[in-house]
């Protein structure tokens, strides 16, 4: 493997759209979602492991996670894990990375992975992975960004404009657009020029530290600030202090939407950003009345197009069930409409207000 | 307390009717079903502790339920737990008692009780039952059963017609009626005669041996020839090679429909079989939607009529449900429409058939 490569993997975030699977306090990304034994987290690992050297693998995380990453992840290295002091969207994580990454190999190239996705075709993945890998180690000054090749008009994600072709299926990028409207979004799938923009980026440190002193000022001056800390022991205390000074603001907004030398590879491997109990429903097996069984004993009747999510050996009967989500952990049970599940966010507050936060 | 009172409870009985909660090995009797630390059973015991003296409580279970008992009663000494070798239903049960009580004290009167029911108005219970032993002390003949005032058309339970009153509210039993029909039922109801049949009886331990050997011989037969070792150490294996022999036939048909004194006190304690699911939503205070929460808590939405049992410190948020059983345990969770209930018993054979005896 090319002790140049690595891979960042973002395992900072919080989302309570995964009620009661993910909590504040155990996001999506440290839960065995499918009863493998395995986190999100522990898969992302386990499938990048085969691409990179290991001991090229960043993770960066809050702090408050810290437990249970080393937890999960007992011989990731604790200076390999950077702890994120503050949340600030993901222009200052991918910063600090660089920057560290840069003090370690100024010819590293590096790939940028969310920590909670769940890739279902992983032997394809792999692959895109590597032509990523390789498509960045000869255009240095490129920033690439993967564009899932979309399999419904989801009005849920960014999308990417591919442009002019650059080799096989790498593309100069056109646009990248907002969330659509639902019309919108039919016509971007039905052009087979727009692409879901996975969060997922490859470039070399050097382009990205280029790009993020040109497009995002603010973010480099505190890295760059700190530049002799970084990959020394004063690192984590300069970050302590200074990283809450960086402005929240997104990568792609910081920098892709704005930067010249921005491409995208159009892949298509099986994936899913597992945003909601309805995209688990969307990309899981169904079985003859159309519902999605995960990791459960069931026994159905009269129930069609649900989701039920029961964990381990427990078993459930349900009957007279249609289009429902139906999730139980061993502290709290969800059985709610699936067409009602925006309203989770507020169900999930009220738990708040009235039981304390142990539940949200 | 009077020491020639004893208390028979019977808690050997199997049901499937409130799965997940009650199950083969763990039948509803020995369920802490409202998460106050005491088994139905427990509770029971604890009623009557306070009407006859602890040493004169007989438990008659399986020997299958021998282990549980010992565990959630301690205090009861190994010789008033009779151990049934096989199932026989009640007359052979009740018989064995008997003949039991008779070698300890000719002179006992004996109540018998179930014990997985409900009693909501204990005061009013106590009071019923010490009336009740009153009666057969004075009626030395008397087989009394109690009748439960009726509160609503149950086509569930067997009617008992009561008659001439003998003093204040015990009569003479004019029939006993087996399940009515919905419009028997009401006709049962508006009558004021007939009264629900509770399984609860009071008699001399003479009157009931006479009863047996006139009524049910077959069954006072195989206690006449053990008759000797009841009470001595000897008895539990006289049991154990010849109960078997018993008829399987319940007390209700083998004696109390046939014989002469039979007489019914007439009562109404907040008494609820908890035959089913249903039952025990018809006796539980509910919240302002018609809801019925046991032991959980619970954020409700466009929620109304349902049932909700969810054990200890487990939380639901639920939408969209009327008309359910919500109903969990940490290894199994039901969810089924109410006017479903009487498939359950079929759905749980599905699951013995499918995933083995373990979670039925």
């Amino acid at each position: 493997m090319d002790n140049n490569r690595f891979c960042v993997i973002m395992c900072g975030g919080v989302g309570s759209r995964f009620w009661p699977y993910s909590r504040e306090h155990m996001p999506k990304q440290f839960i065995d979602f499918f009863g493998t034994g395995q986190s999100l987290l522990q898969m992302t690992v386990e499938r990048l492991s085969a691409i990179v050297p290991r001991e090229n693998i960043i993770l960066m995380t809050n702090e408050l996670y810290a437990d249970i990453i080393r937890e999960q992840l007992p011989d990731i290295k604790p200076d390999r894990i950077l702890l994120e002091p503050a949340r600030r969207n993901t222009a200052p994580c991918v910063a600090w990375a660089a920057w560290h990454i840069a003090a370690l190999n100024s010819n590293a190239t590096v790939m940028v992975a969310p920590s909670d996705h769940l890739i279902l075709k992983p032997t394809a993945y792999a692959d895109a992975v590597r032509a990523a890998f390789d498509f960045v180690d000869g255009h240095r000054n490129a920033l690439l960004t993967l564009g899932i090749n979309p399999s419904r008009p989801e009005t849920g994600y960014g999308y990417i404009q591919a442009g002019e072709v650059i080799c096989d299926n790498f593309h100069r990028v056109k646009t990248f657009t907002e969330k659509p409207n639902e019309e919108l979004a039919r016509v971007f799938v039905g052009s087979g020029e727009f692409f879901w923009n996975s969060g997922m980026f490859f470039w070399s440190v050097q382009a990205i530290i280029d790009a993020m002193r040109e497009y995002a000022p603010d973010v480099a001056l505190v890295m760059d600030r700190g530049g002799e800390m970084m990959g020394t022991a004063a690192e984590q205390h300069y970050i302590d202090v200074n990283y809450e000074a960086c402005p929240n603001i997104s990568i792609d907004y910081a920098v892709m939407e704005k930067a010249r030398e921005v491409c995208v590879q159009t892949v298509d491997f099986g994936w899913s950003d597992l945003g909601t109990w309805g995209a688990l429903y969307d990309v899981s097996p169904k079985d003859r009345d159309a519902n999605v069984l995960h990791g459960t004993r069931a026994v159905l009747h009269d129930c069609h197009d649900n989701i039920v999510a029961v964990r381990g050996e427990k078993l459930i009967i349900a009957a007279g069930l249609h289009d429902y989500i139906i999730a139980d952990t061993p502290d709290a049970l969800l059985i709610i409409p699936k067409d009602e599940e925006q309203k989770l966010r507020i169900y999930v507050n009220d738990v708040r207000s009235k039981f304390g936060s142990r539940f949200s």
